[in-house]
This record gives C-alpha cells, structure tokens and sequence, in this order.
C-alpha cells in the first residue's frame, strides 16, 4: 500500500459522511484508520503479556464506562451514570483566537474558533460543549482520535496492523503510566535511557522503585553497542535488578544533550532491541521542532511542500515497528502550548487497552476545554495541511533561535574551554567544559567546579541548568562537566546577554582574562 | 477568632494589592490564608509519617521545579528550562460565554469572559494565557490556589493551623494519589469505605492490591459503630490485610445510596477514627447539591442570603478536623462541568506537599484552559458571592429534577415492593426491592433478580444502575436487591418515562398485574 496522503484523509472522511459522537462515545484508531485492523496486510503486534506488571494485568474495564456501552440503543434514556445535565454547565460557548499560518509567516493571520454548547444538535456540528464538558471516555473524545489517528498515518504509518492511539493529559502523564505498566519493584525491575535524560523521567521511576541503568552516549544519542554490550552481559546479582526489558529514549533533540539519533542509529538501536526482547518507550516531544540549517548563502532554507517536508521528517522509532514493541509518546506541549496538558500515545492494541484501564482511574482523559479548543483549531480550523504549515513555521522560529544562540557561542565563549555540537532538533545545546583546565582541578572535583561555574553565572543573573542534574545514574562519579542551554525561552537580546555573562564567568574562573 | 466572611477576603485582597505571579509561580495556601498558620492560635496537625507508604515518602522534589526557585532573583534571565516562548503559542486569546446568576434565576444574564496572552502586562491582570498556557507548578497556579483558599476558609474554616491546598485534574485523580501516598499492597494495606460505594473508587484499589472493607450503612450512611466493630475486633490472619488505617467516605449525597451523614453522625465517625489512628478520605462531590424540601404549601425552599446559605450546608470532617486527619477532596465537576476535569484536595501541609511531589511526575496539574477559564469566572467574573449565588440556583434546579422523580415514584412504582428515602443531597435516589416478594425466589438467587429487572428495563429502553455494581466487596453474598437512579441526566419528561416503564416491569415481573 502507498503512502497515505491528506487527499487520501480527506476522501475517507467525504465517504463516511458526518462524525455520530454523542456523549462519552466510545472510539478507537482502527474506527479511522485508512485500512483497518482486519483489512490491513500487515502483520500483527506481538503481545507483551510477560513485560505487563501485576498491576496492569489486574485492571478489569470499569463498570459504569462498560454500562455506557448500552447507551447506544437508539432512544434509551439512561438514569444510570451520573452525567450532569448540560443545562447547567456553567458554560454556553467558547471561543479562542488562533493564529492562520501560511508556508511563509507562523502568523498570516488572526482568526476566532467558537464552540456552543449544543453545536451537534443546532448545527450538525461533529463537536459540541455538551459532549466536551460532560464525563467521557478516558480514552479521549472520538473527535480528538479521529484527528490523531489519521495524523499518526499520515507522519509515521506504523507497519503493523492493530496499532491504536489514545489521548494523555501530556507526556509526563504517558510515561507515569507506562512505567507503571511495564515496571515493578516486586521483579526487580530496571530500565534503561540515555546516559544524560530528562529529570522528570529520571524522578518518576526512583519512588516506584525502578532502578534507571544509563546507556553511553555520542553525538547521536544512544550508542547501540553499549546497549547490548551490558545487555548481554548483564549480571542479576551485581546489578541487584533483572536484565532491562525496558528502554526509554528520546530520540529527536534530546533533552538535556540536544542529540538526535540518525535513521540507521534508530535501526541498529531496535534490532538491539528485538535481540534482547526490550519494549521501547519512544519520547518524542521535540519530533517536529526539526532545526534546518542555513543555505550557503547564509539564507534561511526554502520552504518546503507539505510532501516534502513530512519527507524530511525523521524516522520514528513507530514507523519501524514491525513487531509492535513501540510505546510512543506525543504531546502538543512544545507544538501548541504546553497548558493544553495534552497529548496521546501510540501503541498495540493490546497496550493501549491497559494504557486506558489505568486512565480510566487515575484522571478520565484530558480536560474537555482543551479537547474542544484544540479539536475545532487542529480538525475544523487548520486541517492537516494547516498543522503541519504551522509546525514548518515554527520550525522556522526555533531555527532563528537556535542561530542566535550558536552566533552568541562564536562570540562570547572561550573556545579552549568550551565545546558543543550545532542541535539539528529540539530546544537545548549541551556545553561540554573542559574542566581539567580549571586552575584548581587537581583539587576541585568536576562536580564542585560545576558549582563554582553556576553559582558565578547565578551571580551575573544568568540561570542555567547543571548537566550533573540529568545523569541517569547520580551514584556514579560525575566525570565531565556540562551544562544545557536552551533558546526557547528568553528572546534573543537575552540570549545574547546572558551567553556574554556565561563567557565572561568562565574566563574569570578559568583565569583567561 | 469569628468565622471569615467574604467581607473579610475581600478586605485582605485590597490590603495586599494586585496579585504578581509570573510563569511557574510557587503558591500555596499560607500566602492567602486571613491568617497565616503561624499566625494562628490554631493546633498544629498531626504528623502521618506511619500512614505514608514507601514510595510517598521516596518522593524528592523535582529538580527542574527546586530551579525555577532561582527564577524569583530581579532581571535573571534563564536559559535553564525548557519552557517554550509564549509568542509562539497558538491561542492569543480565549473568551467564554457564562452565565452570571442571582438568588432568584440561574440564567440572569450571559456574560462574556475573556484572557489574552499578555494581559499582566498590558493590562496589570493577575493572570494571562503566557502565565496560564506555558509549564507551571504542579500545585496549580497561584491565581486558582488563592480563590480555593479563600473559598475553603470560607466554608470550612478548618480548625487546625496547617493546612493547605493544591489542585487536581478532578476528584478521580485526587483519590487515586491519596491512595497511592497511604496505601501499600507491600504493607498488607487495607482501607475501609460504605458498603455501598463509588465504583471508580473501588476499581481504584483492586489494581493496587489494596483489600476494601465494606463498612454498614443505614439511612444516614455509614454506621460508626459498625466501623468500631470492625476495628476493634480486628484479625490480621483470619483477614489477611493489615487493621485499616484509612477510611473512604462520600458524606453527602453519597453515591449510590443518596445517603447523607448528620453532623452528629460526622462526629461519630471522627472520633471511632481517633481512636483507632484512621485517616480520612473525605470525597465531598456533591456537598453544594443540597435539595431543600418545598414548603408546607408545597411551594420552593425561600432564598437564602450568602450567610444563611453558609450555615445551611453541612458539616464536613473538614470544618472539625482538629487533628489534621482529613484529606478533602473538592471538585468543580458536579458544580461547573465535569470537563474541567479540575478539582482540589485539602489536607495538613505535609500530605499536600506529598501529594504536590506525586503530581510532578503524574501529570503536572490540571489544564491551562481550565485554570484560566474557571478562575475568570469564579473570580473575577463571579467573586465568592456570585459563586455561592449560583450554587444556590443550581440546588434549586436538582431540588426541582428530584422532586420530579419522586412524584413519578409516588405515581408508578409498586410500593407494595419497593421502598425508598427521599434523597436531601446529590443526584441519586437509592430503590430497595423486596426482592423475597419474586414469584421464583426460592429459586432465584437476589443477583438472578437484580438481572431480570435490569434487563426488563433495557427492553423497554431505560438503562439503570445494579446494586450491586457498588459492592465494596463483591465476594459477599448478595443480601438485598437495589437499583440507582439519577435525577441528573434526563430531563423531566424523559424521567417520567424511564420509571413508568421500571414500574411495570417490576409489575410483571412480580406477578402484580
């Protein structure tokens, strides 16, 4: 089958006719897929049966969501569920201002979303207040999955089957579950992620009792030969934890080293995957924020088609998943707002089946005003062609940012001490310092030195992040210093201010002034 | 010290002057409170260390969070966190259309509420979308943390010094962390609830391995002596489960029953938790859905003043709390809409802090959208009054929704077989059938009754609530067959329908045609 295509969307939609979404409807991916689950030549997921936890394993769908089930008879009048009536919703309308982007500017234009609270039955509307703001399914509204589905085939067009996609209420929420569907203290559990990673996926594991291994790193990420290389030698009772059947990655811009793994890095890191039976928790928040270089001519790149730039887009972990080991994370976070607390996953069937049990108790799905608000932007405003203009907008934003950065690094920094890669993804570049030019390091630790360069840029009113805060395994010595800047925050005035003062701080304190 | 008034609220906001809290603004309730805990002649709460399970108390601060601290430092520029810019954010504006309410009608007016992305600082607002839609504190925002300290103050005026606040992505999240932070499968953990209960409550506790113990209820809910019973006679081994430290409760309205505890009954139930060191989940949905009964003429309850109102509600486990035992959680669900997906949890400063610590790695707090939208609301829209005004109105709408179910109770159901308690709070009426009175009974077991009824039912197009859906603990035999009905739903006529057609389905089915 041919790549699917935003006129193939388009035409399944004509064809289907008007979304029947009432109140707290129940949907999945395959009610939207291009081909569904049954119809499609491609192979099904494995199961996962013997990674799932205990937990997991124990939740039973729950009771009144099941008796919604019955709500689909035609003119049944349900006084089970006790689903407030719409008529006193605090609420009659919403409306936000949204910006039009075009292939040439993030904002050709302002325009205003609205929706009512009773759109479905005045305007045969597919969307409306009354459903958005009452109790729905935890899973996300059919209307969000509808949307994301089709944008998961378009992007990454996973090549097994039984793929399904549900909402989270952002990426910390997806991986919190997802830890707790694969982990347990009570086997010993561990798992692996970059050497250097996120801190709030390094903190989410440390109270479930999941000990965190690190995988070495270069300029592209996780280095697949050290994966299997402590894979296959793995020793239970030195490490005191069972071999990792988990792998956490963050594969485009990753926080906090700014690296992105190539297409055959991603290759070679699943094969490792599948030699040793991993299951692979893809983060992908900064997927989109692709950082294209200048021409030659120090030109900012020619824009791309919608073609083109899904096709310059890199290789998801998803979209090689033959064997349906790929839990991946999405989030509107770094692409809309991160407010929205929205995002969704994408996995088997058979895990985002657990995913939704878990949902189910611990928060019911993301809020409705951000459902509704983000429907009636990214389906009825934009489109898929209008999202992914915006993201190549944006991308376009971040990449002047990123320059300004790199631009301020050429000038102010002392380069005998300090050395970084150009981040191609992603929000963050990672200085490496040569510590062991500090005046004093046969006496200062790197970690103290660290210190001493933070505490001094604090002093200049700079705050930056300590790369010692990321390290995957804190007991081991800290054997180098970095630090992690990004260019999403501050505007470039600031940028520049504060990359001087940095300079400045470790020249005082390397004694090159 | 006299109960707070909202002259008093209103008073300390005008002291203290325009609210100032930029991007991921640290609040808690200590900086809103009329008196701060350390200025108050209040007892201190008890500490909880025993009740906490290991991974509560394994929980550290996140690192990123303990950062943004430097953030509060005059002109720093950060380079630090990975917050995105708000200028690229795609909602400059959200607006929405609410009603505003008086004593006397629940739709006075429509009014229109709105917040744009840099109104704090063109605008000197306390809150805006850059502030509102980019990461914060996952307590919640400063601006939503002081309204629900005021409002708990207000109406609860807890009598301990210590307490605080944080919010929660809706009750289902509250109870589900609460559970987590007291309750450990590893300990043998046990917790008690009604013997009829919240079935999302209990489907909360079976994953975590965590044993539910059902305690009796009669008219006014759950018996305390019942409970002492238990406690007291206590068997570890014949119980397999640890003596429960933990008590759920629903005290109004509850769900199913309809059941609402007396202030006496409260007290009751306080002080057998006392004596055997339980803690108290208060989940309190439907507290401001009191339905008064009309008066003797048959005419609607007389409007109340915001005074009278206060001192018509009931007593939560909160408002006598000396000991800082309760964990109350609030939610803006049954109250605004349930997709807010947004609620609050009150309880002694170190059981917030430790439920603070699990929402950073959980979710990080509620929507933007919804923290935005509400506070315009029912703060600057509404004020304390405004919100207390549409309570009232809102009481008056469920008083008349029951009233309608009751009188299609009085008119089409065999009394002869089923009984039932007008509900004073809430949005469930609870129907006891005599099921002994089946024709078949002494072959049909109770659970081989409730299902010929329920599905008699849904032949005839009316869905309703088993009994014993709610069992907390569903191995027990089933003594008594019921049904839950909810007045909240359905419309009147719709009512009407639904218990006509019950009623001559048990008709039949009981053989009194």
């Amino acid at each position: 089958m041919k790549d699917p295509t935003i006129a193939d969307i388009d035409a399944r939609r004509q064809a289907v006719g008007q979304m029947m979404a009432p109140t707290a409807a129940y949907a999945d991916s395959d009610m939207f897929k291009l081909q569904c689950s049954r119809a499609s030549n491609k192979p099904a997921a494995r199961r996962w049966d013997n990674h799932l936890t205990a937990e997991s394993l124990a939740r039973a769908p729950g009771l009144l969501k099941v008796a919604a089930r019955f709500l689909k008879r035609p003119g049944i009048i349900s006084l089970a569920g006790g689903l407030p009536t719409p008529d006193y919703f605090s609420f009659r309308s919403i409306s936000a201002k949204v910006p039009i982007s075009s292939q040439s500017s993030l904002l050709e234009a302002e325009s205003t979303i609205t929706m009512g609270i009773h759109d479905i039955a005045s305007e045969n509307a597919a969307f409306d207040l009354s459903v958005a703001l009452n109790y729905g399914q935890a899973a996300g509204s059919a209307q969000m999955i509808r949307w994301i589905t089709e944008h998961v085939e378009l992007v990454h067009n996973p090549p097994y089957a039984d793929w399904d996609t549900c909402l989270t209420t952002g990426s910390t929420d997806g991986l919190y579950k997802a830890l707790r569907m694969l982990c347990d203290k009570n086997r010993g559990d561990s798992w692996m992620t970059e050497e250097y990673s996120y801190t709030t996926a390094l903190e989410t594991a440390i109270p479930l009792g999941i000990r965190t291994v690190g995988i070495n790193m270069d300029a592209e990420g996780l280095i697949p030969e050290a994966m299997d290389e402590i894979l296959t030698n793995w020793d239970v009772a030195k490490r005191g934890a069972r071999k990792p059947h988990v792998l956490y990655t963050v594969p485009t811009g990753q926080s906090p080293t700014g690296s992105t793994q190539s297409a055959s890095r991603r290759r070679a890191i699943y094969g490792i995957c599948q030699k040793h039976d991993v299951y692979i928790i893809e983060d992908d928040p900064y997927y989109f924020l692709q950082l294209r270089s200048r021409t030659s001519g120090g030109q900012p790149p020619p824009k791309l088609s919608v073609g083109e730039f899904l096709a310059s887009m890199p290789t998801s972990f998803l979209s090689i998943d033959t064997d349906g080991r790929v839990l991946r994370l999405d989030s509107f976070s770094k692409i809309l707002a991160p407010g929205t607390r929205m995002g969704w996953v994408t996995a088997s069937e058979q895990m985002i089946e657990r995913f939704i049990r878990h949902s189910e108790t611990a928060n019911q799905g993301p809020s409705g005003f951000s459902q509704a608000i983000v429907y009636k932007l990214v389906d009825e405003k934009w489109g898929h062609t209008g999202f992914l203009n915006w993201l190549q907008r944006l991308q376009a934003g971040y990449t002047d940012r990123r320059d300004v950065m790199m631009s301020a690094f050429d000038k102010f920094l002392p380069k005998l001490i300090v050395s970084w890669d150009v981040p191609s993804a992603g929000m963050f570049c990672w200085l490496k310092i040569k510590y062991n030019c500090h005046p004093n390091s046969n006496i200062y630790s790197p970690l103290d030195i660290e210190e001493e360069i933070f505490s001094a840029c604090l002093k200049r009113g700079v705050l930056l992040a300590k790369g010692s805060w990321f390290r995957a395994e804190p007991d081991l010595l800290l054997q180098d210093v970095f630090f992690r800047l990004t260019f999403a925050a501050a505007n470039a005035e600031s940028i520049e201010v504060a990359v001087r003062a940095f300079g400045t701080a470790l020249r005082t304190i390397f004694g090159l002034v």
